[in-house]
């Protein structure tokens, strides 16, 4: 069984390894492809399994490639692979939904965070002795923002954006959340759903965990 | 009634403003005031009511000022002023114990995700187009590292250190604690109390929130 990996790097620059792929077939790794499709299909050709993160697999190249039979994404937006174009050849297209759960939380208190105490600006400005020559022993250089009390405003309330409320209700925040979808309510306190006009007037951050294209949401117009 | 604040910038450094003090008597502001016990003297002289943020208030010039009858320390630690004395005296002394309880476990994880995340470097150098220059749509100047599944020690396991421990825990991060007194165990998933060297041992991320003196905690020897 031939297995395609047409960009490869993203996932494993290398400190991962593929031997687990290779153990199921013969695995041909690239580390790039770029979006043409005459290079998709010359590096596709033949395979059973083909394997994108980013590259995209249109449907005219679906209907050149007969021997495929699955299309993994390695990634979790699938915009990138003509589903319909799969799925009138029976062929399953995956994607990786959650592996975001933990990380884009991180990442969105990290901007938070940094917002809140530029802590890298401090730390370079007392390694030049900022702080010594200060002539106060309680420093800064720029606001410090306490997150307790403040409004974290939440747009889209997902598995992603449900952790950004619980870390956020962590630091003492007061959670509101708009969503076309109302699932279960968080047992945060404070929590509030909110509509979107009502949210953007009252939040101190908004966060945003949803598609932004107009024809997912209906949430971005050209306000 | 007298009253005298001897370094009063650090608290108010002009967007607070005095009023509710200057209501309760005859409030004397100094933005600033040495450790010079002379300085001391003379600006308190008289004083009912003497408010410290930083500046020492010795046993001696406790003893030369007779219209003394309370010390207010505008922060947490009270080692500036010598409370033997004001107790001899009667004098009651206070401090402001819980004013860090919100703000110092944000900025713990200031650190923390500037570690993780280096945000204002990434942000320089998108501004400067290097994600846009970048091969890959994923791009990054320095390991990401994910929080989940790691071990955050925290070395004293007070207000602060356990805000710490829920913060923790709200990134999926392991919370294992030391402390001298082992309170209620907190109901945080995978929590340990530990031995320091232990803790020392197998955390990812160690925080200390504890006097860092030996003669307060032991912990902190010569090694």
């Amino acid at each position: 069984m031939k297995i395609v990996v047409l960009d490869g790097y993203t996932l494993n620059p290398g400190d991962l390894d593929w031997s687990e792929l290779r153990s199921l077939g013969e695995a041909v790794i690239y580390e790039r492809t770029g979006t043409d499709q005459a290079a998709v299909l010359e590096r596709a050709e033949g395979a059973e399994i083909v394997l994108t993160n980013k590259t995209p697999i249109s449907g005219a190249a679906i209907g050149r490639l007969p021997a495929l039979r699955y299309i993994g994404v390695l990634a979790t937006g699938y915009n990138i692979v003509d589903v319909r174009a799969a799925a009138a050849r029976s062929i399953p297209v995956t994607n990786i939904p959650i592996y975001g759960t933990d990380s884009v939380p991180q990442m969105t208190f990290a901007h938070v965070l940094d917002f809140c105490h530029r802590v890298a600006d401090h730390s370079r400005d007392v390694r030049d002795g900022g702080w010594s020559r200060s002539r106060d022993f309680c420093y800064w250089k720029s606001p410090l923002v306490e997150l307790a009390g403040k409004t974290m405003g939440i747009v889209g309330f997902g598995r992603i954006g449900r952790r950004v409320g619980e870390i956020a209700a962590a630091f003492g925040m007061r959670v509101m959340a708009q969503d076309l979808y109302h699932g279960e309510t968080p047992s945060l306190p404070g929590f509030a759903w909110a509509e979107l006009d009502d949210l953007l007037g009252v939040s101190d951050f908004v966060s945003l965990h949803c598609p932004l294209t107009a024809e997912n949401t209906g949430l971005i117009d050209a306000r």
